[in-house]
């Protein structure tokens, strides 16, 4: 079955304390694209963060003595207080070179300065943190969805991540409900008869890279139905099942 | 606009020597989809292997004393052979541990076993190699394509990967022809006027993943057209450019 990647433009910049089911279900409507069962909305990151109040204004913030020495590293100059920023966010710090800082944030996602995000924030000199919870906030915004259109749903809260060895940004999943994140395929024959041993897709990543091809960061298109994906639906789907637990993780 | 991602199914099991690019052709002619300016024929690594010849015979294997020692360390208990098969693909491992190795590849490629897979192989006993320069063979298949369908179109050999730190596997692409697969928004401005200096989009591996949704391994579809995808057309497009420098590289 084909499937669609529809972008859905049109969620206007987005402000702390804003209604985000509100306005995500009205743009969809707008977009004149339908609600059908079993789609995947795809939103990202950022307009949930910043409906959620997930921000912080650099002018409260006091760096510490630590945040002032690695800034004084970067080669561009970062302001200390954005450093500062980052550390509150990391729960480790997992690489630290050239400018760079390679973060485990609380919720055990591994990416670059903990989420923390400069660009298409609500003012100069605000940053926007990853949600608090973003399987909560995939959770609550589908409920209201599903109300709203009527129909069975899913909802993946999307980040732009780097990855270790390629170059390139893509987009993967931060919060998932509605759907089981990972497709396990192990157990079922392959075209020859052998069994698969080690197949399990990580199907909301593939879905938020897929959303991640419409939604364009200078093009304003922060969210994107994802139509005819072939999931398991269930409430237990949640994307902290992509956190590699570090018992399993050669790379931490 | 939306992106359609078309499952072109009907592709026979490839043996070596066949010509994998009348054989694709052939599938998306009986898949009456069409082929428009644009699009992006994405196609599993396996297949392409298989028709390049790409394979190893355990039989024809001899594995070394290290190779020996380490199937014997494998809580599986691998075929000594099958790892000698692996070290000779890999120009560096990165880690080894718990019964994985995960290697660097000639091509730079940082993956599990190099990249030497079990899976859907032409027979039994015989395992499918990366293939030797997939950005190689995806222009050879572009070429044909383009000849046969009268269009511009690209072309994207995909691999199944795992990723450090996430569960899971994604499609990425391998090959990349007709297309530039980095896609640079630095110097653009953002919503807010603010220019975003980071962001290099490795849309090559969000079209593999995209198509990773409707190439299931259980169900014999190795291809996909990727419709709709905002895409620079380039010869220079080569999926080599998606391999991080080592000497910019936090993780080697």
């Amino acid at each position: 079955m084909t499937v669609a990647v529809i972008p859905i433009p049109g969620l206007p910049l987005v402000k702390p304390g804003d209604d985000l089911a509100v306005l995500l279900g009205d743009a969809i409507e707008a977009a004149r694209v339908g609600m059908k069962p079993r789609d995947v909305v795809a939103v990202c990151q950022k307009v949930v963060s910043k409906a959620e109040g997930a921000v912080v204004r650099l002018a409260d913030v006091t760096p510490s003595a630590f945040a002032v020495h690695l800034a004084s590293r970067t080669e561009s100059g970062k302001d200390p207080r954005a450093v500062e920023v980052v550390l509150r966010e990391t729960q480790r710090i997992v690489r630290m070179d050239r400018g760079h800082v390679i973060c485990e944030t609380r919720h055990g996602w591994v990416c670059a300065n903990a989420g923390v995000d400069e660009s298409n924030g609500v003012a100069p000199e605000v940053l926007t943190l990853l949600p608090r919870d973003a399987d909560a906030s995939a959770a609550a915004l589908a409920e209201r969805l599903r109300a709203r259109f009527g129909v069975e749903l899913a909802v993946v809260v999307t980040d732009t991540f780097g990855r270790p060895w390629r170059e390139g940004l893509v987009e993967v999943a931060l919060g998932c409900a509605g759907m089981e994140p990972l497709f396990d395929l192990r157990g079922r024959a392959d075209l020859t008869g052998r069994t698969l041993h080690h197949t399990i897709v990580a199907l909301a990543d593939e879905i938020a890279a897929a959303a991640g091809l419409v939604m364009e960061k200078d093009s304003g298109v922060a969210a994107a139905i994802v139509r005819g994906v072939r999931y398991t639906p269930g409430q237990t789907g949640a994307a902290s099942a992509l956190v590699r637990s570090a018992a399993f993780d050669l790379f931490r």
